[in-house]
């Protein structure tokens, strides 16, 4: 039994210290450091359209696990269904393989900015804990299909109706147990909605901090549903009772404090509504009246919905131009060149250069999605006491 | 051959004339009288889930049409698709019967009050152009897949990308042509996106204003798109190029006036934003300092959302309560009994009672959905030319 003792020391591990966390750029900013949480300088977002791994927003909420041997991994399947899997990481990797490019957005992006109004919990984001990559990996409906849950399943047989990913990844918001996080079901098992178990990230094997050896990626919801770090899939009849689930990652308006707060009355935060950044100029650098100056940013919305259209004022909103919505990257080799019906998963860059500006000047974008949803103008209206979902006129 | 010009004459026919009109309620709201254009009390609105089809809004391009025969009645299925069909009411009848409630919502719904900021084209319509039926026909998808298109199609072998209605309604914007437009073929042969080729309205026959003896019903979608009178499906290789499609319905930012648009510059509208609105007191009910008023209204978002918060402030925004939204109505018949996972096409009725207002008392109604969308609060900042899409905060 020593041999066995040995393999499992070699699975994918939970860390308790910090003591053994990848590499990282110097170029991140860095918002915390155990756990690390870092994000991107803006202008490196709107440089390019996929964002490269390394400079790509980090999100954690304990040390980085870590898996010595790729050998020894295994995602368990399990709980309400009828054929229960234990699934290597070769057999994953035998499977189709599809590549999505999707923008991944932590729900506290442009928290900062929110905290501004008044203050709100978290840890504080400007406006790039954001990116965009090109995910490669199996289908979650596949899997979930060889398990016995055919497509466009909205219960099975057992009852299961919720869709639980457990990582590996302790926290002390779970009192040091995994963070978890679920979808329903009928996502889940719906092929269209590209929910994939990912292994590569860019073209590349995935790395440590964003979830090697496999991830979830949910394109369209919040980054909290996209689990890193994966062990175990479980399908349940309620959905995840975890602290992320539960009590946090949900929206209240701006009368709920924490002395009022019911946090079964609201659901947990899915996909994200419509929402654009400048990236350049960054905020504070110096222009001089009459200067003609290039604008550069991202809009975005969640649900597979595209952007219709960016607006910009350098007049605090008395008049506005419209940018230049960039061309979006296609993927070509997994069959889904013509996407124009297909669910809209990532970002629009936009431009709009030599702008005459007269100082001070405050630059604001908003931009409208494809079913016609704008951007709030003022951020008080939807302040909330978690900081989630900044989507108001970024100035 | 005399007999077959005969039964050619008892076929659906477009009108020229309004001579042939069905009779009207007298408590709508008549916004135009030829073409037919009214709305339904707001306060009939808040009254009932479903929408009674007498009262429901109707929105009209030229006179009804008339079928003295059903039995004479065949609908085309034709161009880019293996298997041309023409289907009889008794064949469609025979195929799988879904009951789908759903809100249709005209998009200019809410229009004079954009025009108060700045006057816009168009049918003047208050809150009341739209409303909540259970439609009862077969699905889009089950005709498509019998004319040889799959489910889940984006294209057909002949290149077909999308799906165009053509009504027999002759209406001057067609030149007195038929009113027409389109959908992409993969909403259309998408089954979870229920569009529908109603025969049913609330489990009656559907009347003549309302499309009989067959109309299209999209939900989630613009009115426009949910063809009545249908006549002639046609798979095409481009958008349907009608007036309906290519220069109307469509969003513009409030710089576009008629001096500089391009119309080529924009996509058809179809998913409708999150909306809401407060049926009950209507506008100028006079009410005295002090007391306790009773609010109802509706809320509702497009593209299979749900509405998620109802928001109502009587001091102009300076504070807000919450709304109680109503049970929706459950259609268990066809197998939707949990729907909780399943795309929301239908309003939310909402009320808030016994609230004490101070006068002069201005209310004010918003929604949030179920992707966090929220309503933009002032109506200027997406004024557009035709006065399509106010979802603004509701006074
Ligand atoms: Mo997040
Ligand atoms: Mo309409």
């Amino acid at each position: 039994m020593a041999s066995s003792g040995a393999a499992k020391e070699l699975q994918l591990q939970g860390l308790r210290t910090y003591e053994q966390e990848p590499r990282r750029s110097a170029s991140l900013i860095v918002n915390s450091q155990e756990p690390f949480n870092a994000e991107t300088p803006a202008s490196v977002l709107s440089s390019s359209y996929l964002t490269d791994e390394d400079m790509f927003y980090k999100r954690n909420h304990g040390p980085i696990p870590i898996l010595p041997d790729p050998s020894t991994y295994n995602l368990i399947v399990t709980g309400a269904l009828p054929n229960p899997l234990s699934l290597s990481l070769d057999f994953l990797k035998s499977l189709p393989k599809y590549t999505v490019v999707a923008t991944l957005q932590c729900a506290g992006n442009r928290r900062t900015e929110m905290s501004k109004v008044r203050k709100v919990r978290g840890v504080g984001w400007g406006a790039a804990a954001i990116g965009t990559a090109a995910w490669g990996g199996a289908k979650l409906s596949d899997v979930l299909k060889l398990a016995g849950v055919d497509h466009f399943s909205n219960v099975t047989a057992e009852k299961g109706r919720h869709v639980e990913f457990v990582s590996c990844d302790l926290c002390k918001e779970e009192n040091g147990g995994a963070y978890k996080a679920s979808i329903p079901l009928l996502h889940a098992t719906n092929p269209e909605a590209d929910v994939l178990l990912a292994y590569e990230m860019n073209g590349k094997v995935l790395n440590r901090d964003h979830g090697y050896p496999l991830r979830v990626v949910v394109p369209g919801v919040i980054g909290a549903r996209s689990v890193k770090w994966i062990e175990r899939i479980i399908i349940s009849e309620r959905e995840c009772q975890g602290f992320f689930q539960q009590k946090d990652y949900k929206m209240f308006p701006p009368r709920v404090d924490w002395d009022n707060i019911d946090w079964q009355s609201r659901r947990p935060l899915m996909d994200f509504p419509v929402q654009s950044a400048i990236c350049e100029p960054q905020d504070g650098v110096v222009v001089k009246s009459g200067d003609a100056v290039d604008l550069y940013g991202y809009a975005v919305a969640g649900g597979g919905r595209g952007i219709e259209r960016v607006d910009i004022s350098v007049d605090n909103g008395k008049s506005w131009m419209e940018a230049h919505r960039l061309p979006k990257l296609q993927v070509g080799s997994d069959g889904y060149e013509d996407d124009s019906q297909r669910p809209d998963w990532a970002w629009t860059l936009w431009e709009l250069k030599n702008v005459n500006v007269e100082t001070p000047c405050t630059v604001i974008v908003k931009a409208v999605d494809t079913a016609a949803n704008v951007q709030p103008a003022d951020v008080g209206d939807i302040w909330n006491l978690r900081g989630v979902l900044n989507n108001s006129w970024h100035k």
